[in-house]
Parts: C-alpha cells; sequence; structure tokens
C-alpha cells in the first residue's frame, strides 16, 4: 500500500464530531474544543448553528463563530417567537424535526450538545434516537430550576459526559451512569481565561468597541458588571426581581455596565423592568450592553469590583479569575463554587449589603473548581479515543 | 354560602388530568385509570389521542378506546413515514410541536405520559417545559435498549412517578427523584387481567369474531401465541431475529396464533421476515392477527400453552395469571419477573428446547410483582391528591 | 315532529365557520363579519387566533378581540423567529402543521381566510388539502408585490370568493374562477368606518389612553398619520424606504403621530431605521404608537390632515372617509382607489410635495369603491347561503 | 486575466439550480433535464430528494435516482402516516419547515418544482417565499381534481413555467402569467420514450427482474398494463372504483399487469381493494408489480395491447408511443389527448366495452401532442438563459 492510498485511508477514518450550537453563552463554553476538534489529526468538525445564536437580538453568536474562523456546516432557525413556555417547547419541537435531517444528511459519528438551556434537548433527541453517539458538555450540575430538568433528562439520553468540577462526576454515576463514560474535563470557557488571567488589563474602550446606550462612564476608579436572566420557571416574578437589583445598584456609587438578557422565556419581563426604570432614571451611571466579544467580557470581568446577577460567568471563570460575585436568587443554586462568590435573595439590601461586604473584603485567590485551562483539548481527545457506542444500561 | 354556590366551587376546583395516549399498548396500560379518573368526583378527564394508536395499521387503539366510552378531547396525527430512527425522532418533534398547542388551549392541571415509547418524550417536553406538572406511569424499569434511555430521560423530567414494581421504585429514587413523589401503584394493565384470572374461559371464537389472516386452527388441544416486536436499536437484525422465531414455532405441533407487531423503526425487517416466510411455508398451523380487543386478548393468554417472544405483556399480565413464556432475546432483559418465564436468546434452538421444558412442567402460580388488580384507582387518587408542583432539585 | 325537536334539528344543521385571524389588519377586516356570524340562526363561529394576533410586539390583537366579546375557540402560536424571509416560510409550514389538527378536531363546514399575508396559506392550504371548503377575503386585487402571489395562490386554492370592489371581482373571474363563487361584498373594514363617517369627532385623548412613545402634542392645529411597512421582498431596502419618510415628516410643521409597523421580514430594518432617527433627533413633533383600537384609530384618520405611507387603511377606509392620502412606494400599486389618494415614491421631496397640494386642495368626498357598510352582513348570508362544495375546475 | 482565472470566474457565475424531486413519477418527469442541467456548462444541479421519493413503499425512486447516476444534495422525509387529507396537509407543512432550511443552506438561483402532487406546494412555497426565483414543471393541465387546486397555484406563485402542450401554455397566460415566460417544452418524460419509440422490443422478462406477486405469464401473445391512482377528493369511493376495474380485467382473456398505485390519501381503499380481490380469486392471469425502471416500463407499455386506468402516462408517453388507453375517470379529465385514448367512467361494462373496441382497432400512430423529445434540454437551456427574477404581477 502506497503512501496515498495511506493517507486516504486516514482521511476517510477521521470521525466526523458535529456540534450544534444554540445560543451565545454556549459558544463560549465550546469554543476551545471546537478549536481543539479542527486541529485534531483523526477528527473532522461539522459545525451546526441554530436557534438564538442565529438572531440578532440574542446577540448574534453566528457572527463571532464566522470571525472565530470557523465555517459553518448548516445554519438552522428554530425559535418560535412568544417568549413564554409554550414557545420554549415548540423550538425545540422544530429543533427535533430540523436536526434530524441535518444529521441524516451529515451522518456524524459523535454529536455534542452543549450545557442545558431547553433548546438543546433538541439535539440530545435527534442524535440519541439516532443511535448516534451522544457527548454532553457539563452535566451533572444543580441549580434547582426548569434547566436542571432539562439537565438531567440529556444525561440520560448521553453516552459520554464531559462534566466540570468533580462534584458534578459523582452526581452523574449516581445518576446511573458507567464511570468509565464520565470525565472531568473542566470547563471550556475557563480556556479562554488563561492569558486573561496573567495579563488582563482593560486595554479596549468598551464605549467606542460596542457601543450601547446610556452615557460613556469613566470607568478607572472601578465599575460594576451585571448579568441578570430571568428564571423560566419563575416567569410572573422575573420584573419584579430584576427591579431588585435595579434598585440595588443604583444606591451604589461606581459606573454600572449592564448586559441585557439572553433569550427565555420571561425575558420580556426582564426588558420590561429595564426599559421601564431607565425612563425613570435617565442614564447616570448606567450603560446598557448587548453582547461583547467572550474575551472582551472577560477582561472587563478581570478589572471589575464585582459582578452581581445570576450568571454561570460568576461561578466558573470569575472563580479562576478571582473576582468577587455577588449571585442573585435561585439560578446557580447548588452549582460548586470557589470562595469569590457572595450569595443573595432577589432583594435590594441583601444586593446592596454584600457589595459592601466586597469593598472591604480582600480580592479572592484564583481556584481550578471548574477547570485548570486545557478542557478543550481534552475534550477533543476523548471524542477520537472514546469507543463508539449509543447502548447504554442503567448501572444499579 | 349555599349549596348549589358549594357545587359550583367545587365543579371549578376539579383538576383537570391530560393523559395523552400514543399506542395501542399504552392504552391497555392506562384504561382502567383513565376510568377511575373519569369516576373520580375532583378530577376531569382530557383525553389525547396521538401518534400510532390513531392508525389502521398499528391497531387502530383509538376505536377500542371510543367503544369503551371514553371521550376524545383531541386527535394529533403525528407519525412520520419512514419506519426508520430519523422518523423516530421526526416524529417526537411533530409531537412536541401539536401537544404544546393543545396542552396551550386545554390548560391542564396535570399531564400524564405512559411507559417508553420514544414518542411519549413528546408529552414529557411539552407538559414539563411549560410548567404543568408531569405524571409518568412506568418508569424505573430497566431493558437495555433505545427504550431505557427514554424511560430515564423521563423520569428526570417528570415530577410524579406511578411505577409497577418495587425494584422500580428503588432506581427511581437512586436516579434522584424524592421519595414521596414515588409510588408503586402497580402496573394498570394488571386491573384488567383480574375477572381473566377468575373466570378465563376462552369463550369467544378467535377467527370468526377477529379473522386475521391464515387457516382457522382446532384449540381445544392447546395452542400457542408469539407476540415478538422489532428491538429499534438493532434495526438490521430485526429480520434475522424473528426468523429464529418463525423456524422455532415451525418444529412445534401444536397451533400458532401471531399478533403482528407494532409500530417501530425496523418493524419492516420483521414485518417482512414473516411475509416471505408465510410465502415459503404456506399456512397450516400458523394464523395471524393484527389486534384484539385487551379483555379477549387476556382470555387468549390465559387458555394457551404458552406466550413465546419479547412483549411486556409476558412479564406482567402473564405472571400474574400464571401464564407460562418464552422471553425472546434483550427486549425485556433485566425486568422483574415471576417464576412464569423462561429466557431465550434469538435461536431457533433455545426456543424450542424452553417450549419443550414448558410442555413437562407444572403451570406456574399467580404473582404479584407488577401489581394486584387496582392500579388504575391508586393512580386516580393520587393524581386528586398529590401536592401540584412542577419544579424539583436531585435529591443528591 | 314536535317543536323541540325541530329546534333540535336546526341546531344541528347550523353550518360551522371557522374563521383563522393571523394578524391585528386581518382583525379589523373581518370584525363586523365574525359578528354577523354569530348572530346569524345557521351559523356557529369557530374562532382560531394564530400568528402576529397573539403576539404582544404586533399589537397583540387577541387582546381586542377578547375585549369584543368574541369566545377563541383555539389559539396557535406560529411565528418563527427572524423577521427574514427564511422565516416567513417556516411560519407558514409550523401553520399549516397545527391547523390541520385544529380542523381535524373542529371539523368546520367552512374555512375563512383574509386577505394576503404570507401565513394566511397555511390556513388556505391545510383547508383545502382537508377538502373544507374555503372562502377567501379580499381576492383579485393587484399590488405588485410577493402579497400578490400569495393573494392569487389563494384564489386558485379558495372556492368562495369574497372580494372588495368590482375590479377585484373581475380578475378573480379572469383566473379561472366561475362567476357565481364571486362576490363583490365590499371590505367589512368599511362597516366600521360607518358611525365614524357620520359623527366622527376626535372624543378622546391619544396620549392619555394609549401612552406611546415621545412627547404629548396639541391635536387642536391639525396633525398628521404615518403607517408605513416593510415591502418583504426588498428588504434590504426597508431602511432607507423609512428614512425617506422620516425626513420628509421632519420637514412639516404639525404633529406627527407615527404607528409602528407590523410583523414581517424587513420589519428590523423599517424599526431600526426609526430608532435610529428617534435618537438623533429627539422627540418633538413626533409621537409613537404601537397599536390602537380600530374605532378609535378611524376617529383619529377621520379628523387627521392627512395619512401618510402604504397601509391599505389610506386605500380603503380612507377612501369612504374622504381622508387626503400621501400612499408611498409600490405595495398599494395597482390597487383601486378613491379621489382621496396621492402616490408618491420612496422620495423625501416627493412625500413633500404631496403633503403640499393636500393642504391647499379641498378635502375629497366620500367614495364608496371598497363598499358601503354592510359588508359583513353580507358574508355571514352568502356564507350560510353558498352550496357547500371543494371540487373545481379552471372554466377555461 | 489568465486561463486559470477565467475559468475561476466561469464557475463561480454557475446557476445553482435546486431541483426536488419527492415522487416516483416526478422523477420520470425530470430525469431527462437533470441529465441535461449537469451537462449543461453554466448549470449546476442541487438535487433535493424528498417525501415519498425515500420511501419503500411507494417505488423506493431515490435507488433509482442513485442508480443513474445522480449525486443527491440532501435528503428530507416528510411524510405523515395516514395516508388521509390530514396527513397530506401536515406532510406539506413539514415540507415547507424543512425545505426552507435546505434552501437557506443551499443558497439556489433557480429552484425548479415538478407538477403536481399536493407536497410539491411545499417547494413552490418555500422558494417563492425566500424570494428565489421558482420554476414550474407542467402547469397549465386541467384535470377537475385537486391537483387542479395544486396545480394552479403553484403557477400563481411561480416565476418559469415550462409546460407540456400548447392548450397548457395558452392556460397558463390566460391565468395571467406573462407571456414570455411560459415556454412549451413538451415532457421530459417523453424523452425517455424517444428510443423505445424506435426499438421498443420487450428484451427483458419482467417477472425474472422485477419479481412481483402472482403466477408467472407468457407474455407472447399479447398483456394487458394496469395502472390506477386512487383520486384523493373522492377518498370514500376509491375502493369501488378500483373494483370495477378489477372486474373488468376479469373478464378479459390475456394477461394482466397490474401496478401498485403511488401514495395518495384514499390508496388504502384502493389497496384494500385489490387485496381483497386477489383472496378471493387466487392469482392466475393478473400479476402485481411494484415498481420498474422507467425505460422497461416504456418498452413494456410499448408491446402491451393496452393500458388500463387513469395515469398520466396514458396520455403523455403512450400517445407519443402509440399505444391504446383505456382512461377510466376523472383524474386525467380535460387533459389534451391523442387519438390513442378511450375514455370509460368507473364501469365495468364501460371498460370491457373500450377493451373490445381496441381488440378490433387498428393501432394509433404517434403524438407529439406532449413533446417531441428533447424536453429536458430545452429546460436546461431556459433555466441558463431566462433573467432571475422573482417579483411579477398579474398582467391583466
Amino acid at each position: 500500500m502506497g503512501l496515498s492510498q495511506a493517507r486516504t485511508c486516514k482521511r476517510i477514518m477521521k470521525r466526523k464530531i458535529c456540534v450544534v450550537v444554540t445560543a451565545r453563552p454556549s459558544y463560549s463554553r465550546i469554543k476551545t474544543a471546537l478549536q481543539a476538534i479542527v486541529d485534531h489529526p483523526n477528527l473532522e468538525l461539522q459545525l451546526v448553528v441554530a436557534a438564538s445564536a442565529l438572531l440578532d437580538r440574542y446577540g448574534n453568536a453566528i457572527k463571532n463563530i464566522e470571525s472565530d474562523g470557523f465555517t459553518i456546516t448548516a445554519k438552522v432557525f428554530n425559535v418560535l417567537e412568544g417568549q413564554n413556555l409554550t414557545a420554549a417547547a415548540k423550538t425545540t419541537g422544530i429543533g427535533i424535526l430540523e436536526l434530524s435531517t441535518v444529521f441524516e444528511n451529515l451522518q456524524p459519528d459523535v454529536v455534542v450538545t452543549i450545557a442545558d438551556r431547553y433548546e438543546t434537548m433538541a439535539t440530545a433527541i435527534a442524535a440519541s434516537y439516532m443511535n448516534i453517539p451522544l457527548a454532553h458538555i457539563q452535566g451533572g450540575e444543580v441549580t434547582g430550576n426548569i434547566d436542571e430538568k432539562v439537565r438531567h433528562a440529556i444525561t440520560k439520553l448521553a453516552d459520554y459526559h464531559f462534566v466540570a468540577s468533580d462534584g458534578a462526576r459523582e452526581r452523574v454515576i449516581k445518576l446511573g451512569e458507567e464511570a468509565s463514560m464520565v470525565h472531568n474535563t473542566g470547563c471550556p470557557s475557563i480556556d479562554l481565561a488563561i492569558d486573561v488571567k496573567d495579563d488582563g488589563k482593560l486595554d479596549f474602550d468598551p464605549f467606542a468597541k460596542y457601543g450601547g446606550v446610556g452615557e460613556i462612564q469613566d470607568l478607572d476608579n472601578g465599575y460594576y458588571v451585571v448579568m441578570q436572566h430571568p428564571v423560566s420557571s419563575e416567569y410572573a416574578l422575573s420584573r419584579k426581581q430584576i427591579e431588585e437589583t435595579l434598585y440595588a445598584m443604583q444606591e451604589t456609587e461606581k459606573p454600572v455596565l449592564w448586559f441585557w438578557p439572553n433569550v427565555d422565556a420571561g425575558s420580556d419581563g426582564t426588558s420590561k423592568g429595564i426599559r421601564s426604570f431607565r425612563e425613570k432614571f435617565p442614564a447616570q451611571r448606567f450603560h446598557f450592553f448587548k453582547n461583547m466579544e467572550p474575551h472582551d467580557f472577560l477582561k472587563l470581568l478581570n478589572n471589575c469590583n464585582a459582578l452581581i446577577g445570576n450568571s454561570s460567568v460568576g461561578i466558573r471563570e470569575c472563580a479562576f479569575l478571582g473576582v468577587p460575585v455577588v449571585n442573585i436568587g435561585t439560578r446557580q443554586n447548588r452549582r460548586e463554587r470557589g470562595n469569590n462568590v457572595i450569595d443573595a435573595d432577589y432583594n435590594k439590601e441583601e444586593i446592596v449589603s454584600a457589595l459592601e461586604k466586597i469593598a472591604v473584603q480582600e480580592r479572592p485567590g484564583s481556584s481550578n473548581v471548574y477547570g485548570g485551562g486545557n478542557s478543550g483539548l481534552k475534550i477533543a481527545n476523548l471524542l477520537a479515543d472514546l469507543p463508539l457506542r449509543f447502548h447504554k444500561t442503567l448501572v444499579y
């Protein structure tokens, strides 16, 4: 057998890894793994971009993906309008319908689904029903909301589990999965934070680069970052909840950089709360951003006085960076955390008091609770090496 | 407050229980519960019939449902043609899309989903995503095929678990569910077997009543019943598997009453195996039925020499009735069983030898391993009494 | 046969008329017909509300429908997010999928579809494919955009044609429809204008009643109303087009009451144009409304100096009311018009010059070109009397 | 500019022609055009295979397509099970949903849809809504059933019309289409018949090559071919209609080669009629085929005594080949025909008497009423040369 033939065989035997990205935050959690798949000699990336990752008003993740140099294999528009729970269910149904056609035409060897947003269930069902081995990134976490139903149900559909912490690994095994299929790779989002941690000056002007709404602030004497998503199973409350945070931040004295929530049932309540607040209190210290490139966002966090809200970024990246966090409400309940986090209820006073505490404390040290920076590579290697299989049974 | 007002209030407070029936066998597993819901003073039944339960070539369960006197609230056609795995995924996607509209319009207080067929996932997702409390009938069983992924994923989406055996209850609790939400009600299909067990003569002529294909047999000296479904994750094998059974039964001497398989990826392989066998060996002792009323079917079983195949009827109803069963292949792997079952591989010799063993043994006694006959009532009472909730978290 | 029996028979023979309302403007065009159907002794109304008629950000027509006292039989969420052409196609696909289930469950005798928005095709296809006689309101008009493809395709699927002008009737017959099935009923939206025409004072304060965005204006010395929708087949141009109008209105001196566009591919371009304009020119004479009850809207028109934009209201209701209109662009191309309309290109100068002309002319008289005020009743009577049929063939 | 650059430019400028094939008979009607597109220097073929063309029980057209050497760009499973009218509507809805994703990802310059089966509407809507120029093959024909609604509605959505006869061209123009966009190319299915006509011996053994069901017949002394499809708007009648033909053929004396109907609402009635007939009259002169390669099928026709049924093959290919046809019922009503056709009602006596007439008549001559054999090439050339446009308006 000559050289060129050998090469052909090798090419033929590359595993086709189909990753489905459905939202802006999911992209941050898979980006370094995508690159490691592209770079791996035995893997071929099939990248499907779907759902809110395609939509302008949820941050247009597809633009970042393209500008990062990834080739998009297929796009699937499947977000049903309504921003209510019925729409979330229907978005998932359409996703299954279409992703199964995509998989039928791409014939991947493994499908990868990320985290626990409701529409990721579509990826999980299409793949598992079609007997395509399914890898799940970031199962096993506990948060106490609807995401948890989704997350653990996907665990039961998935064949490989790439979890982000020891606690998560333990839980996935308790859920009846075979230990050899459950790997603590850490979270790939931490990979992005490595050079920010080492040399993370705020070397760009966020107002010039990203526009946003509100007056330009002087960030030299510190600032706060807020990112608070609606919690889908408490739809009606989302407006009240955001208002507690708004009024708490109103009491502070530093500039407040506020990020719009992502798409979810209830985001309307949140958005309305913000809009109505803005009308009452014409922008002074508040500036609103829609989105930021992940790397810039990490730099912004690395230099802030605290992150306020319920984003998992506070639990993960901020632990690694050592950024103080006021974590509000139930969304991150029971997720493992470093010592950078102070929890608060949806309550103005509690938030204000947490910020006061942070103001007088020393900055927390870095924690590897969600990984130490090479998760993407670990995931790619596992995808290349794990036996292909889609058949499993409860271990107990 | 006068009497008539009180009555009005009570009526208003009836819980609306929406049960989605998607297949003929699921109907048997819920029928007595449906009746108990209708009869319960504090419950109102919303009955949705969908998927293969509407289709002629899968036994037209809707006819039975109507002739049993139930009022159908909505019908949803959602089976995508193809009988392959892609079609199974897409059927589920369409199911979600449509059932969420149905739930939106019916506004049920609780949704009930039955067992583990792939399309039942649509019911589970639509309900749980819409924050409607979800009850799951017959979780916690282990069988070692794709159904298991579906079954346990639904457990993770469901709020109430009405399981059919002690082992199942234990497993659902291990899966992280709160014990107070996991109830061993037994299987409602056993309820149907109660009077058959007590007085179960074969008091009808199956050939006259159900037609079918093949010559009329004399059943007075005993007969076998065969019911073997394709196993979806072993699609390509289904033809070979059915042939082993066909050739085994060819070696016996009693009449063979054969039931067509239900809808599943792979049923084509099974059907073709049967058709091609029939062309080679023109019907002598074999008679093929498409369907039978559950009650008649139970009588037929109660009087047969053995049930052969992989139907769960062999594990459940036959345990209660004390009917000998040759259970073939992996489909019922690890399900609890009474002492009526002999397991065999997809292998002619093993099947024949199991039948020989049965021929010389005493008939097994009755076992309550899957319930003792009042499951439907237990389920209705739980549906009326359990607290309404759709929020949960892993217990560990 | 006794009286009570006779009554029963009559009830049984009521024709079930299923009307599908998919958008705010369609509701205005059917409202009086809905009432006439409810009032008709031989008709029963089945009202389905779907698509953007259910969504807050397109004016929430369902609220008006409910407050007008109509009972809603079913709701169908089917708008796919994206506001691009792909989303329009997919919204239609989902609509067919779901409306056919609705029709399957409601079993209507006749289905009614209104006008020519892209998603109305879903109603037309579901009904005609299911052999349900289909009535189409407002076929036969020519406008020169994608709506025209939709409108005439629906004509070819429909069995009854209730058109709004003589020209439309002539065209539908030319399209090969049997003349006895083509009736000029006029447009039901005109029915709503009758009492406004007779006694149409502006007897409410639009700012107090509808809020909106922008400063409160003094309307005593006249004002303009603007309503300009994106034109779907010229997506990229929509921003430029809206800007011409914005800058034209900037040159006028009276208050400008501006209505947000409805949902359509391209509305993003339009919305962005408006938002960006508002940021540059902080509201002085401009006030933006999202929606208004139809009756109030007609009063507002009846008292304005001119309507500017491309809404068909300018062509229809304003003809009847005698309100001057500057009709911009291609959207109403070739629709019959009274002498109240001056056409202008997407061009600031042309718009300004048309407004100058209007300022010095006498107010135009009333025209019955789109009906004289009893269209709803005519439609209900035809629905009760026309023979039920779904089979047709080209007349040539 | 060097040669290689020029080549690149040319490649870039190739028009991408996306043809959607949804059924076995449609493939025959486009095959030579597909080849001409592949061969054309300025065209690139994107071939999408969908609906029943993918399904085994409707003849598995995809196998023919692959064995003919065409590369399939995408497959879309969208046939909803039920074989009733609701399923036809839903199949179309799913088709739109999925084809718009396919078009989004393929970005074709022109989409081609074939004939008038209900699901072809999905292609037409997805393309026209997405502003992709749409070419329609075989519009303008009149047949008097539901297909006609579909066919003319597609005409109103299409931009280019490649019709098969002069009468059809005239009708499409009457429907308001611009004459320069309406071309009588003839029917590409005729292209396939050219060499059969010149040298069309029955040079293969249909029983050996295609199996089928029933006894082997001696074809040397002539034989009949039957092909009768259910007529969808007369669902309930389909069983009775097929029985008239079955009993008529029972009265003849030559072998009868019978082809199973394609997928349609009602095919169940037809299939049941055939099956029940077979049980009563055990196969003697009847042999049943599921499918045949088009070329073999034409040879079989070319040598038969008559074709009986309602297939358009009798009207088209048989006119060109000069094969006598008994055309039954309404399906081909008002389609232009050569002098090879005798029309009969669904009536045993009429069919028998038509066959007696044919037996004593001279064989009819060849007619070019549906084209003379180079339609595929004509279509490819038009697709390369017509101006790209998707905007049109009624000509009157």
